[in-house]
């Protein structure tokens, strides 16, 4: 009979980059944590990381997990399957060890179960150590709060795609949908603004950079010039029904 | 020269309904508020003024904000719309006024600009009053992590699409994404049912109420007798790329 561990994996949810916007539970998780894990790209500080400086208490034990690969290698190569794979695999084995004893909370910018890399942690956590989940608020949130014009209004559909799409499904799914929200932009910008204009919407459409962060930009997506960040959001807002 | 208001109006988002799913930033308006204005049915405690109990100070001044119909008229009926606008109108005076001298905070479930009434005042305070918005967990994240279960993988499409649409629309929303999440249940609940359905999805669906509350269920859709809540929500899980 093996013994039930004493600890578990709280990924907490940090929101969309302003640490006042993460939860009060989150908030709470942090403070208490003895031990804490963040997704980083190698030789960066990591931007989980940055939502929580000044948050965690003295003495905390951390652990970057460092992705061995992001876009260096196209994800449709095997090899960049294989090096994600070993990695999380490595890492839910890291974290299983530390929740038989203690607790460890994993950070996660906006919310976990929306695009998240700690979904890929969760899986294989499964059954090996008890996970709890805190929702945060959304990047994508955060992005259309600060063009100060709400997303959606009555009946309006909401899609959320990503840029890595090709121009054929983006200019579909553009076409078909009130209101919009694109992530993963970076390189894909050409193809987006053409999808866009394809659709008959480039005119009304938002790029917002860092949303709620000190260093946030809101701009109508025709004045940008110039390459953006692989993480800065895509909007097209919706017109539907209001009294 | 009119002398610039010394107040604001601050909308703040409350999450999907645990009071500790609330912003920090959410939280210390909250407390240090003098004035609270809240949506709820006539005759109801309100939702909003509920996940709040216990949180305002003392000597606090609250503006229950009853809306005038709900669902008894429908919304393609010119009367419902006549109804609230007078009805939105009317609050945007009082907040208005309220913020010529001090600040009010208006509770908002969710995160205000996705689908929240507050956006029905917003745009009736454009000019008139400084308005500040503190987005919220939404609902739906609230629901999809009670699932256990992420919504979204690597490039999926989500679509968020009301039961209000007409059963081909739904079905072609349901046919066509790869994660979905349907609001405004209730009574929709049987055409939403044929849509799935129809798009050949119906045994993946989950059913979600009250996400996040004590009362919390969460149901395969298929498991699912009887009437469901209009604040209930439906959702199709992605299955996209995962290493």
């Amino acid at each position: 009979m093996t013994a039930l561990p004493t600890g578990k994996v709280i990924c907490a949810g940090l929101g969309p980059g302003d640490p006042e916007l993460m939860s009060v539970k989150s908030w709470r998780a942090l403070q208490s944590a003895r031990h804490v894990a963040y997704f980083r790209k190698a030789g960066r500080a990591g931007q989980a990381r940055a939502i929580v400086d000044g948050l965690l208490a003295e003495g905390v034990t951390e652990y970057p997990m460092e992705y061995p690969v992001t876009t260096e290698i196209h994800f449709s190569d095997p090899e960049y399957n294989r090096q994600l794979a070993a990695f999380y695999d490595q890492w839910a084995d890291t974290l299983t060890e530390i929740a038989r004893q203690d607790t460890v909370v994993v950070l996660c910018e906006g919310d976990p179960f929306l695009y998240g890399s700690f979904m890929h942690l969760h899986t294989r956590l499964a059954g090996r150590a008890t996970v709890e989940i805190i929702p945060g608020i959304t990047g994508m949130s955060g992005c259309w709060t600060a063009t100060g014009q709400p997303i959606t209004w009555g009946d309006d559909v909401l899609t959320v795609a990503m840029a890595t799409l090709s121009e054929a499904e983006l200019t579909k799914r553009i076409a078909e949908t009130d209101a919009l929200v694109v992530m993963k932009i970076g390189r894909n910008l050409p193809k987006l603004r053409r999808a866009l204009a394809a659709a008959g919407r480039a005119d009304d459409a938002w790029l917002v950079e860092r949303g709620t962060m000190p260093a946030q930009t809101v701009q109508k997506l025709c004045d940008v010039t110039g390459e953006v960040p692989y993480f800065s959001i895509v909007l097209l807002h919706g017109t539907g029904r209001r009294p």
